[in-house]
């Protein structure tokens, strides 16, 4: 990527805030999981993009657990952070709060990993800018975000059926 | 569960059929990998409430890749069903297809396994029928999600950061 | 039509299945007749672009009644096929069943007829493949739906005001 | 209805205009139908619940044609009226309009004939106010009306399949 | 704008009525009041489109109050009409009633003024038709809101922080 | 409110950040007036509510300025911080952001002052924790808004028609 200039990590982070709504949920008034996701995917595609320069889509998301229900009236809170940057993929880190404005309560729920590659206007992946890295965490992070994608091009080599 | 009687995996098979909207997309025309995880979501959601016979919410979703992109004027459809039944939890499969009308294509872009856990009407968890196996690749596929929750609960004890 | 092959009824079949969240409610809990039409359309849509392999656009919606009522938490369930297919219009049968995944019921609420016609990327009507019918119950529907047809047809000659 | 006072046909009248947004259409920018439908409904059963000074819900709509195609960045224009009061139940006539906002065009697309039901806060049916008529128009549609409901409960005798 | 034809203030007056549904409300029941101020302005940019022959957008909205609660299952009402008209942009008087279906009242909630500026398809500032106007009445609103414009060039002119 | 404990406005400030969808636009392409006001009132509400521990509703906002384009494919990124507490109400600022993803541009186009009131369960106004400020700037926000408030008490005495 030679003279391509690099961006930090905070460059890119992002907050996201959203009430949650009585469509979101269920009927025990519980958010559905799959509107989680679907926040999570936005705040990570946006953090990707900043990045980038470009589109970024969902190539893959690892595992995720849902540890608290969040209800209709709370306020669910992500953050998105870049880990690791690739040539043209991307991992980023997506932590996931429930607050309950009431009680003023802020509670960790989920952690999602997801990797993203950047597009071009036809549709081809493209080079992205370095990940310039400027604490100990940061190091720690990428280092291990390698260690998750080895573990992920492992898993992917027999083809799920 | 003594007394309680089974339900066969036939029982709750779901179908969803969609078509993609432009506000389920980014600016190339590419559907948000978010909103595919609130379709397989809403999938798995139905076939585990159809089993058990109470609203059930998402514990888990394992990785999941996103193969091919779905396009704007596209078809997403959805096929949901049940791999496995615990006392009070149930692994769900659901895979993902692409349709093109035009082109008269079918192709498989996502395979996701998501874990739910039944609730009464009061949220708490409640014990749901055993799963009645009919076929041997029923059986297998029974014996791999009993192997994939062994994985599950080991990669949960250190508690993500 | 000549030369162009045909497609079977089953190759267009549509199952929807959908969540009834709050958004699609009135205040007693029921879920509003237009939302119910709504996705009507859409499974019709699907299988007619499905047979066509092109956009195809609601001409008309025969009389449909709503037999009972559908609850937020209850599933909707619709099942699309085409009865009869012309040069390049089509009348697509849809069901639909609100089924309550507590007491495990599933009953028939609507049937509705709808007529599409298929349009190329211009907008103009296009030639459809003909409907190979392979049963004793395809080719009842398909005499009945030529009967449907003919009445429209003289509804519409004196223009409604 | 003894001493209950009647309401007019102006008091419950309903003038619906909406913008056509991009999610709206399918491919190729015209307004699905079942969107249309939708609107129909709202706009009709605001017209009962105002009548009624209850919740109504939808009980069937006859047959409707749709004749021009309406697109993204039009807007849509709906007028519902009652026609016909019965003890618990109304018909509504709803007329859809398509408008050019660049080209000042203004031009009928669909008509629309709907039953409601008027329920109490427990959803059983419930006696509505009779229809002050105070033109001859008026007493006309409701003539037309009431021959309207005659074939309608005739139609339904054979229940369909 | 010489030979121009102008328009009258009734040729765009609009009119819009909405059912408060669960999403467009807190946990209370009552209506957001952003999602009024997203009816405001579709409910002016309609008027603004209908006078202009073209696409208008939303340069200001003028402060607005909210005195009275509207709640989910009530009926927003809205009323648009231009009290002025310049040479690329017009204002805007919009009115929101709520009304209740069941107790039959119907009350003034808010009145917002709003400036549009029509644009070409190139997205520049076109010239737009003059405002005929017809009664007293109008020829006082449209002095009024000359007033208002000073005001608001006044209040523009040190730039916000 | 003597020996309630106050919070910072550190506290409740708010961060949102939206990908603008096709649905949020008009035909060029600009997200409507009106989709920014809905963003506008949900960040104040959230950091009304954050701040008062009970839901806050909108009892006004004053005028406010759309001054760039915003269009499809970029990023709406709000922040919302209270200004000034009194008895029951708030005033809250929210800056809005433009920010072209592929530009790397951050742009801010509008600044709105809103006023909310927090309800407790049955919905009347109840009493908010002191604001406490704890910087220069604060404090300068605090007398700014005060005045503010003094025009709008001023504004309102001659009630709008």
């Amino acid at each position: 990527m030679g003279s391509v200039s690099g961006k930090t990590v905070a460059h890119s982070v992002t907050e996201m805030t959203e009430l949650v709504l009585p469509n979101d949920s269920n009927t025990l008034g519980n958010i559905l999981g799959g509107r989680v996701m679907h926040l999570i995917d936005l705040a990570a595609a946006i953090t990707c993009a900043r990045h980038a320069g470009h589109v970024a889509v969902t190539a893959s998301m690892d595992s995720v657990d849902f540890r608290h229900p969040i209800r209709v009236g709370q306020v669910i809170h992500l953050q998105a952070r870049l880990n690791w940057v690739g040539s043209t993929s991307m991992e980023v880190e997506v932590k996931v709060f429930c607050e309950d404005l009431s009680e003023g309560t802020h509670v960790l729920t989920s952690t999602a990993y997801l990797t993203f590659v950047a597009l071009d206007t036809d549709g081809r992946p493209v080079e992205v800018p370095p990940l310039v890295l400027t604490t100990p965490d940061e190091e720690r992070r990428f280092r291990e975000a390698q260690q998750r994608r080895a573990e992920r091009l492992q898993r992917r080599s027999p083809a799920p059926s």
